[in-house]
């Protein structure tokens, strides 16, 4: 990963996005000012966003927030963007249900309080309207006028939505190959939807070379360029389950792996609310889970390794298939210090919790919410996971986008229309 | 339709469902107690709730409501639910995004202010969730343990999905060739879901045997034995638009036409916050949509006929399918008498204005929703629907369960992973 000068359009000087102070290198600390750059030029470490919260005084913070609209904008003050945000054309996802799942707990023998976060009502239907949110926000500060992105698929329809509704041009980069129902609910969104011959991995390294060309000035890769952005969006699961639960930290959490980024980001959402005081200062463990078909985590975790072995992802979870997770490292750090843990689960497993959510909850899940609950089963069973403390799982997409994963569900008989047939099938 | 007489294994007097003080004859005005009934026993017409609100104070209403949870229980108070209806286990739908569609407005020439009421957001992805959730209600009321319908579609996933988190046995009847991904995506929850040998006539005839037999006895058939109780569900629709502007009636809405109910519960709806004085009272006009290949209330409004004749449907919008809406005589009374109109548009402009909306504001319609936005531009170009007036659109179910419509949306480019064959493309 080679340190970025990508130009801007914007001074950064200039830029207005609320709190956000400056970008710190999360390896050494080198800051720097707002702009569109992800990697440190001192020591190529990831940077991420540095706030300044000083000003505020915790029961105005909260009061405020909850007052705010239902999305994640009443979390602005916590945010990379400008106070005003909420009258921005943007898709505004968020503050989407935490379900009491009583039916599920009683299942896996939950009795402390089990909750489903569930992020398949925000606009398009995945978590990923969270982060391209934010990055749509910096886009905007940057004065860029394209949205674009590598996907092989939620992030693609996400990314094509926001820039819709904000008036920006967008242009998606996916692997030509994809299947003709992601085509078409990236597609249909009316921007440029452009086919790599290639896999994902020549997508991106397509994408890296554009940003680095004339060609793609004022293009904002909500995943590259505008990645420490982006990646905030993931605080506001944080916020909201505390929220949720009355301002109050959950005592365990079970979070999807992909790149890592969503669990390391949930951390540090907690952390923030406990520093200005919303939330009590008390421990919490945070779980990671992630499909046995692409297990780089949870295999390094196994092992006790600090570092993680890239795979090649073979798994019906492919929202969840990143093979060399790029914040592997830190979300080893955050299970052990916390005191969770990193599991995995095999594609039947996946399968049967995605089968035992909805029949339980009527929450039909993506094969990543198949994932965690899976994991939290497992976990349970395994005796790693108190089933006496509150969890909460995230389920953060849905169930229509990975059909395929339950076709083999279907009528449970056929009968004639009349009620002879109907008692012959033993349905009286 | 014959006057229903079904055993209850709660007595009726002990019922309580809040406001909702009887059934009322919207035909002939007669009364019964509140019951798993829908004809009236004097003239077969149609039973619908009565209410007392007598004891509401404005004020203090809409305080109650602003503090209510962010679903339709927060209209508790105004529908046939007990008190504590938020504490119970349910789907807990509404509360959805109404969207401020500036672009869409742009293009239409609207500027009055447009809106696009998502419902989406709701937890199956359709509003059939709000109607479901209210006969959920009635079916606990009455003792019921089965719930079930008669379905083709979104009806089917609303109920299992509903039926599963209140712990209700569910089974669902459809007829025995339904695509594969429509199986799909009601079976997942888990109830019994029958496939009949026959079409869905078939279907309705049988779930009528069903409840006149004993074997039926502890069944709450959400559209049939429920359905006073589920079409109020479609209020909250009005009451959730008039809220989310300010506690303001709009001066144009845009509403599907299937049965024709849920158009005929929102102008229930709004007459409702008059007369609780929730909302000024004026003037505003409801406009019904349909697809030329099932249009009979927008053949019978043109005609200035007062009766439907039946059609056999054709169509891609299959969620507006009936040929021989229930409601379409009260759809045509509404319109005329509000000042709206009845309208159907083809196919193509069903897909071209699910694009449309797509690309203006990010958000994927259903073919319903392609529906009431294509009426809305014909009644714009003709001259019928003001544009200067401040104008609703419903868009009531999610692309994602009809992608069929849009499956000829793909890459607008295929090229190499390189630069020199992306500005061969023109895209730079």
């Amino acid at each position: 990963m080679a340190a970025q000068t990508v130009a801007s359009t914007t001074d950064s000087t200039t830029v207005d996005l609320g709190p956000a102070s400056a970008l710190s290198c999360r390896e050494c600390g080198h800051r720097v000012p707002l702009g569109p750059v992800f990697a440190c030029e001192e020591c190529f470490g990831p940077l991420e966003i540095a706030y300044d919260f000083s000003a505020y005084d915790t029961e105005e913070l909260r009061k405020r927030i909850e007052a705010g609209p239902a999305n994640i904008w009443r979390y602005a003050p916590l945010l990379p963007v400008p106070a005003d945000v909420a009258d921005k054309p943007n898709i505004n996802p968020g503050w989407t249900k935490l379900v009491k799942a009583d039916n599920l707990a009683r299942e896996l023998g939950v009795t402390g309080g089990l909750y489903v976060k569930d992020d398949s009502g925000n606009p398009t239907h995945s978590f990923k309207d969270r982060v391209v949110a934010q990055a749509l926000e910096a886009a905007r500060a940057f004065g860029f006028t394209t949205l674009s992105c590598s996907s092989t698929g939620n992030l693609a329809g996400a990314v094509g939505a926001a820039a819709a509704r904000a008036g920006f041009r967008s242009c998606v980069f996916i692997p030509h190959d994809l299947e003709q129902g992601k085509v078409v609910m990236a597609a249909v969104y009316g921007g440029e939807l452009v086919g790599i011959e290639g896999n994902y991995d020549d997508v991106n390294r397509f994408c890296s070379e554009l940003i680095g060309d004339p060609a793609g000035e004022g293009w904002g890769f909500v995943n590259v360029n505008l990645r420490p952005y982006y990646a905030e969006g993931s605080k506001t699961l944080a916020y909201e389950i505390c929220e949720q639960l009355g301002w109050k930290l959950p005592d365990q959490i079970v979070v999807p792996i992909a790149s890592g980024s969503q669990l390391t980001k949930i951390d540090k959402g907690l952390q923030e609310l406990i520093k200005l005081g919303l939330v009590e200062d008390r421990p919490y463990k945070i779980f990671g889970a992630q499909a046995e078909g692409c297990s780089p985590v949870s295999v390094a975790y196994k092992a006790g390794h600090d570092v993680v072995r890239p795979q090649k992802p073979n798994t019906i979870a492919k929202s969840l298939a990143i093979g060399n997770p790029a914040d592997g490292p830190y979300v080893l750090d955050i299970a052990r210090r916390t005191g969770g843990a990193v599991e995995d689960v095999n594609d039947e497993q996946v399968v049967d919790a995605i089968k035992l959510l909805a029949r339980t909850e009527g929450i039909f899940a993506e094969t990543a919410g198949g994932v965690t609950v899976g994991v939290t089963r497992k976990l349970i069973e395994n005796g790693v996971l108190d089933p006496a403390l509150t969890t909460v799982v995230l389920n953060t997409g849905d169930g229509l986008k990975t059909l395929d994963a339950v076709a083999g569900t279907g009528l449970t008989a056929t009968i004639r229309p009349n009620l002879d047939s109907f008692r012959e099938a033993g349905l009286a």
